[in-house]
């Protein structure tokens, strides 16, 4: 059989480079990893004897696809509560992750051939989920005005790609790999372009409870009947591997988005779904913990970088710094990141593929002493710069 | 913004018509219900601790994409023993139950248009995907031939079909709904065909470990290159709920199939993934329980509908009697479940999102009162039509 026969929307896609890297530098026992976008920290014990007991008690069987009600109800009342969400359960569909909530929500919002547009730098599982579904993906470089997409922009995209249907935008806030965080205004200044031209908005916030000295806004405040949000409990409650997501709104919407979900998975696990409950009903402050150390690890990363003199992206969200490559280097990201992962055992991702071959994404999802070896090869990997300048 | 606007293959697939028939019906408190395809055991204890110890030894962060090495090699080394799989860990998926891997593969086989042989009696599951991927479903009868496709009725759809691209066939063996197992020389007879068409065949096995007086065999054995295996714990170790899935195939096609999967859900829950090391690796057994009281029931049940005088296919595995409602009363199967189960709080599934509106679907993964409660039901039902007819 030939392979050349299989769908081209997969064969083309690239698995994800970050993890791809990730996992090669893996092989190095002596690596320190800055790598990948996961809480070092554990479960909430809390969270945790919820999950046993759910498996104790036998639920273990097959939930309804949209989600147990109770865990619906839950994060209809957590997210209200937290970031002004106006969803009612039956709004609510609970998925494998955030990752799977996408999968649903693009297949189900576009048609092959529609045009999204996912301003740049970005994650960049939203270009090849666009791959994926035969979308045409518009990205919009952002570093100019502080990785914010701004009105015109969109406009602008919009003009210059007058023979697409421009059907979505995938806003990231806080983002990944930036740290950029909207504030209201300037939420509130994307709305009449959105809404003049019919653009769906897949609002990803999973990174919202982690802002550091600003608050975290959700689009669909303003924009209720075009914004889908993505959220859950992989960042706030360092559930990355036990895969709960929740996918909020429209109530039409969300039923078709609810089939395309039966579909992919049936459901997420039920020990987990049970669990989560237990996470969105008394664990409102679980996420305050590890932030306000996010913060401190982020003040240390800053000050450290400053002095060394290499610039980045003012992180106000999640747990990111993306910082630019010294010039005087020459190296593009893969040739910056590969060196320092051989030579000095410290990892962290190229920033080529969130579409910036300049820059590297230090992810500080992890121990101070990390950051302290992430800083000290840093310092050595440069200092090798100055000398054969000198 | 318009409905009219979404995907048209998510808008136009109905949600599962099984789940939804079980939802209704499950608004009754007196049901007794031989409705949903999940074992009615628990998941065996030695996996329920692997899965606490997991949670205690916080394996809660992103497993590699394909799953945990652990897991797939045990799946290499427990399909191998079981029934002959010829496949190593890097040809082996782990998939959010089966569903993820059908959806994973069925993305990355086929191309928009691509006709796709499903022969019916089918679990609806099978044409709903091929709907959300823009194929054409084929779907064949078989029922004349005891629920067992063969070869002449496959080159009967090529030649019926010339017009369409025929890239696939999904093979359930054992059946759902028919309990229909495949012998030796059914399947060998199927492969000339097959070859010769370049088919793929997307063999679901998910049963495998449920058969009553006969052996399960595996197309892959006589065609591996074109068969892509779905497998999983749901049935054999009673882990519906807790959602893990293996598929098995050819190496360069396995990594498009995983590709796809990544970009469906990054991966299955992990602390599952540890648990289902455990299965694999100490409960080569497990099933053997289950199936035992399976087939006592399936005697049970069988003997009961002969005796009532209405007619079945016979049934070699699974759990399922799919059986034809008496023509003398004169009702399609919604109206016959419906009846049964407002009338007599019993709970069977409608034949016809299998195919067939003259039969029903009985799970016998149901306690033996619930089977004594649906007897007793039945008996009293088609007894009222004796009453009108007399």
């Amino acid at each position: 059989m030939q392979e050349s026969q299989l769908n081209p929307d997969v064969l083309n896609v690239e698995p994800s480079a970050l993890r791809k890297f990730d996992h090669e530098i893996s092989a190095d026992p002596k690596i320190v990893k800055l790598t990948l976008g996961e809480p070092d920290f554990n479960v909430p014990e809390h969270v945790k004897e919820a999950a046993i007991q759910a498996i104790k008690d036998d639920r273990s069987h097959y939930p309804y696809y949209w989600g147990i009600q109770e865990l619906r109800d839950a994060a209809s009342k957590y997210y209200g509560e937290k970031f002004g969400y106006h969803y009612s359960a039956n709004q609510i569909l609970c998925t494998v992750g955030a990752t799977e909530g996408l999968a649903a929500t693009f297949k189900t919002l576009f048609q092959p051939g529609d045009g999204v547009i996912i301003p740049s730098p970005a994650y960049p599982v939203y270009k090849a989920m666009a791959g994926v579904n035969h979308l045409k993906p518009i990205m919009i470089n952002t570093k100019e005005n502080g990785c914010i997409l701004t009105a015109s922009q969109i406009q602008q995209a919009i003009d210059d790609n007058a023979d697409l249907k421009i059907k979505g935008l995938v806003l990231t806030d806080p983002s990944n790999p930036t740290g950029a965080v909207y504030s209201e205004q300037e939420l509130a200044d994307l709305v009449p372009v959105l809404k003049a031209n019919h653009i769906w908005v897949i609002s990803d916030e999973i990174y919202g409870e982690l802002t550091y000295g600003v608050n975290h806004y959700t689009l669909s405040k303003w924009l209720p009947d075009q914004t889908i949000i993505i959220n859950g409990l992989s960042k706030s409650h360092a559930m990355t591997g036990w895969r709960i997501g929740f996918v909020f709104g429209p109530t039409g919407i969300m039923d078709q988005i609810a089939k395309a979900h039966q579909f992919m998975v049936t459901t997420p696990t039920s020990i987990v779904q049970y669990a989560s409950v237990e996470a969105l009903t008394h664990g409102q402050h679980d996420a305050e913990g590890m932030r306000k150390i996010y913060e401190q690890r982020l003040a240390y990363l800053t000050t450290e970088l400053d002095a060394i003199g290499v610039s980045y992206v003012k992180p106000k969200g999640a747990f990111y710094i993306f910082a630019t490559i010294p010039a005087k280097c020459h190296q593009d990201s893969y040739a910056f990141a590969r060196k320092l992962a051989t030579d000095y055992h410290v990892g962290v991702i190229p920033g080529e593929p969130f579409g910036d071959s300049h820059a590297i994404r230090i992810s500080y999802a992890s121990s101070n002493d990390n950051l302290k070896a992430f800083v000290a090869a840093l310092k050595a990997y440069l200092a090798t710069f100055e000398t054969v300048a000198g």
